[in-house]
C-alpha cells in the first residue's frame, strides 16, 4: 500500500487542480474498471496534483458502501504516485462517514472529501455539523477536507463552522462549491492564521477564488479540459490576470453546461467528444435529450473548444 | 412469512393513520430492538392502519442496508396481523432502490415507501422521476407509494409525474409531506379516475388534507399522540367538521413543534414523556437544547396535552 | 358620501368573497373608467360581500398616487351600498401608507388592505412589521386587514406578528395569499379570541381555508366565475362538503392559470372571454403568447368552463 | 444646469467608485437637505467618480415621486462638476419609470440607474424585461445603466437579457448587486464587443469583481470607507493584487453588516461613526437594536477601522 501524508503531525499540501472523476459504468449500469484505469491514463499527462474520487460527479450516492470502496482502490492502484488522491467519504450518520473514512484510507486514499451530511437540513446548524466533523477528524487517519456543496445539499456550511473546524488539526481545507465568492474569501481570510486551504468547487469561478486566496479547484470541467484548467492555474499562480481573465472567460459557460445545467449526463458527453469514457450515468439520472447534446456541442464549438459538427 | 396482499391483481387499500415509526437507539447509538418492540406494543392499543417503517422520521439514511432490513423484520414479526407495515425503501439510484424493496418485501412490508431521489436535484425532472418509479414499480413484489418530502429532499414531485405514475397497477398512492393544499386537491382531482389514494403526510394539515379528499396520514405527530390523530381522522370521516376543527387547532402547534421546528429530536423528546421510547438521535442530530426542551414541553401544555410541570 | 363603518367602535364584518378587481386600460395604458364601471354593473349580479380595489391583481404598483385615489372613488360610486369596498392602501412606507389610507377612506373605502411592505426584505421582520401596521391602523379612518401575499413580495407576514396585530382594536382581518393551510389555521385558532378574520387570498384553496375556518376570500379567479365562487363558499358555509369539494376541484387549474402561472395577463384574457372588459395590462407586464392563451383555453374547457372552440 | 453627456451619440464613460448614498432624515422623518450637502461637502475629498442617488441604500421606495427629484437636484448642484451623478429612476411600470427618468434628467442627472421591476416577479421574464429596458433606454435623454439586486427584488435580470440589452445604444452598464461572480463575468465576457461596463453592487466582492473584467463599483460601505473602497479600486487597476487582497479581506464584514446583516439602518450608524450624518431611517426601517449597534461596532473594530470604546 502507497505511503500516506499523516493527518496529525503535519498538515497535507492539497494546493492545486483536480478532476472530480466521473464512474464509468458499463451497459448494465456495472461499475467499468476499465474504462476507469483509461481515462486515468490519459489524465497522467495532465498536470494535475491528485484526483478526486466521488465528488458529486462521481455518483457517489449511486454506489454501493463497496463500490465506494473498490473505486478508490483501484484508482489508488492507478496513479503515479506523487499524485493525491482525495476520496469522498461523506454519509449523512457520523457513525457511517468516519467507517467509510476509515476504510477509504486503507483504500488508498491520502485524504477524504467529507460533504455535509443534509437530509435533515433543518437541523444541520453550526452546532450539528461541528460536532459531525469533529467527529469525523477525530477519528480519521487522513486529513480532512471540508465539502460545502449547496447547488446538491440544499445546505451551505456557515462561515462560523468552517472558521472554527479550520482550527482542528487535522482539517486541512475547504472545497466550496456554492460560488459565493464574498464568503469563500471571507473564509480565507478569518483562517489565515490556520494551515488551512480553500479549493473552488468549479472552474466557473476559479479566477475570481485565486484573486481572493484560493490555491485550488477542484472543477468538473477538468474531466474534459484538464489541461486547459491547469493553465488558468499557472497563469494566476504567476498573476498573468489579464491572460487569465481571457481563458476563465471561454470556460466559464462549458462548465456552468456540464454542471448546473445539465449535470453528470452533460458531463459524461462532452469527455465522449473528448476522447474520455464517459458514457451513461446509473438510473435515475437521464441521458441528454438530443436538443440538450446540440445545446452542448454548440457551447464548447462557440467558446473555441470544438470544431463545428 | 405474513400474507401480503398483491400489488399486481388489485390495488392494496391503504386508508387510515400510520405513525412513521422512530429508531430507538441505546447509548452505543445501535438500534435498541426491544424497545423498538415495546413501542410497537404500547401503539397496539391505538387503532392505527398501519406502521411506517423508515419514513423521515426513522432515521433511514443514518441506518446501513443491513439495519434497514433487520428493523423492517423486527416490525413485521411484532404488530398484528391486520396492521400494515409500510417499508421505506427509497434509495438515491434505481438499483439500490429496487434491491432493497425486494428486501424489504421479503422481510415483510406489504407496501414500501419511495422517497423521491434527491442529490441531483436539478435533473430530476420529470422524465428521470417517472422513469425511475416506474422501474421501481414494476420490478417491485408489493405496492408502491410515492413520497414527496420537500423540506428533506429540497424536491416536490409535480403534479404531472404523480399523475402520469398513478397509472401503473403498482402504485397505490402518494404521502405528500409538502402541505400544499391546492396541490394536494389537484392530485387528488386528477387521479380520480385511478385507484390512487393521497395520504397527508403530516398532522399540521390533516383536516385540510381531508376536506379535499385525502384518505388518510402518515404524521409524526401520531408517534406521541397517536390516539388524538386517530380521532381527529374519524371526525373528518364521520363529517364532524366543527369538533374535527378544535381538535386540529390543538394538534398543529405540537406538529410542527416535533417536525419542522425541532425535528426528530423533538419528536424522540415528546415520546419519552409520552410513555414511549424516544431517546438519542444518531449523530450528527444533536438533542435538544434545554431551551428548546422547555419550548416543547409549553407548546404541548399550552395546547392542553400535558399538565404544567 | 357614502357612510362608513367606523374603526373604533365595533368591527366591520368582512365575511364573503371579494373579487380583486383588475384595472381596464385603454390602448393608451390610460385607466378607462367606463370599462371599469361596466364590469362592475355586471358584477352586480353575483352576491359578492364586496369588492377588493387595489389588491395585486388591480396592478396597483403601476398606478399613481391619483390613480389610485380616483379607481377607488369610481369603484366606490359604481357599487351598490350595500357590498363593501376594500382598498389596497398599501406603500413602502408607512408614511405613505398612512396618507393614502387616509385618502381612501375619504374616497369611499370602508376598509383598507396593506400589504406587507417588502422591499427591504431583510429588516421586515416582527418588529419592523408590527410597528407599521400598528402605525397605520392607529391612524386609519377605517379598518385594516393585513395582506400577506409571498409570491409577490418574498415576504409572508410571521404568525407571531399576526396574532399581535390581531388584538388591535381596527385591525379586522387578514388576506393570506400564501396558501400555506397549516398556518392559516394557526392563525385563525390563536386569534380565536379576538374579532379577527381570515380570509383566503386564493380560489384555489378556498375549501379548505373554509374548513379550517377561514370566513370568506379574495380570489382573482372570481373575477371571471364570480358565481362559481360564490356558490363554493355557500357550499361551505351550508356544510355540503362533497359538493363543495367537487366544485373547488374544478377551479383550482383555472385558479392556477389566472394566478401563479399567467399572472394578471391571464386573467385578463379569461375576463374577456366571459364577457368583461379585461384587455392590456401596463407595461412591463406583457401579454399571453398565443400558445398561453391556447393553453388557458384548454384549462378552462377541460374543467367545463368553456365550450371548445 | 449642468451639461450633460449625451446618451446617444457616444456611450459615457462609468468606470469608478460611486457610494449609493443615504438620504438623511430629520426627526420628522422629511428630506433634511442641508444634512444631505454637509456630506457631499465631506465626500468631495474622496476621489469617486461621481455619486449614485436612490440606489436601494438611498430609501427611494419610502420618497415621493417629487423628493425624488428633490434630492436629484439638491444632489446636482452641490456636486462638483466632473463627479456623476446617476440618479435612480426606476418605477414599477415601464411609463413611470420613462416619466422619472426624463425628470431625473431635467433635475441634472448625467445618467439614470433603473432597477428590475419586481412585484410580478413571476411574469418579469427576458421577454417583458427587455422590452421594459428598451422603452426606458429608447426615451431617455441620458444613458441607462441596467439595475440588478436580487436581494431586494427576488430577481436576478437574466445573462441573457443583459447581453440583448447590451446592444442597446443608450444603455451603458449594469450595476450587479447579487455578486454571482460567475454570472458576472460571464456578462462582461458576452458584452466585450459592446461600450457596456460592469460596476460591482457591493464592496464584499470589488476585487474579485475587477478581477474578471468589471470597471468600478457601486458600494454602500463608501459611504463610511469612501477613501478605502477607493483605495482598492486603485490597487486593482495598478496590478497590485495581494495589497488589493489584504484590503479587500478587511472590507468584507463591515460590507456584510452594512448591506445585507443590518441593512440602512447599519449603514446610516455606521456613518454617524465616521463623522457623516446618517440619522434614522424612515418607517417602517428600525434603527439597530442595542445588541447589533454593539456587534456592528465591534465589526468595525475587529477589522481595524474603529478603535476600541
Amino acid at each position: 500500500r502507497r505511503s500516506r501524508t499523516s493527518g496529525i503531525s503535519a498538515k497535507l499540501d492539497i494546493r492545486g487542480i483536480y478532476p472530480p472523476i466521473t464512474t464509468p459504468f458499463n451497459h448494465n449500469e456495472q461499475v467499468d474498471y476499465n474504462k476507469l484505469e483509461e481515462n486515468l491514463n490519459k489524465y497522467s499527462k495532465v498536470p494535475f496534483r491528485g484526483f478526486v474520487v466521488q465528488g458529486s460527479n462521481g455518483e457517489y450516492v449511486y454506489l454501493t458502501s463497496e463500490e465506494r470502496i473498490e473505486v478508490v482502490k483501484s484508482v489508488s492502484k492507478s496513479v503515479a504516485k506523487d499524485k493525491l488522491v482525495i476520496a469522498g467519504s461523506g454519509c449523512e450518520s457520523s457513525i457511517a462517514t468516519i467507517h467509510t473514512t476509515e476504510r477509504m484510507a486503507e483504500a488508498g486514499a491520502h485524504a477524504v472529501l467529507v460533504v455535509t451530511p443534509s437530509y435533515y437540513r433543518g437541523r444541520m446548524d453550526n452546532r450539528a455539523l461541528i460536532q459531525h466533523y469533529t467527529q469525523v477528524a477525530n477519528a480519521s487517519p487522513v486529513p480532512v477536507i471540508l465539502y460545502s456543496v449547496p447547488g446538491n445539499t440544499g445546505l451551505d456550511l456557515q462561515v462560523e463552522a468552517a472558521v472554527t473546524l479550520a482550527q482542528h488539526p487535522n482539517i486541512v481545507g475547504l472545497k466550496d462549491s456554492g460560488g459565493d465568492i464574498t464568503r469563500i474569501a471571507l473564509i480565507i481570510h478569518k483562517t489565515q492564521k490556520e494551515d488551512f486551504h480553500v479549493l473552488a468547487g468549479s472552474a466557473g469561478f476559479l479566477l475570481a477564488a485565486y484573486s481572493v486566496g484560493a490555491v485550488g479547484g477542484v472543477c468538473a470541467l477538468a474531466n474534459v479540459l484538464g489541461t486547459q484548467v491547469c493553465q488558468l492555474e499557472q497563469l494566476c499562480i504567476s498573476g498573468q490576470w489579464e491572460k487569465a481573465k481571457d481563458l476563465q472567460y471561454r470556460l466559464i459557460e462549458p462548465n456552468t453546461a456540464v454542471t448546473r445545467q445539465m449535470g453528470i449526463a452533460g458531463l459524461k458527453q462532452a469527455m465522449d467528444w473528448f476522447g474520455y469514457h464517459g458514457g451513461k450515468c446509473r438510473s435515475p439520472l437521464c441521458p441528454l435529450s438530443e436538443l440538450e447534446a446540440k445545446q452542448l456541442n454548440s457551447i464548447f464549438t462557440s467558446n473555441g473548444w470544438l470544431s463545428h459538427f
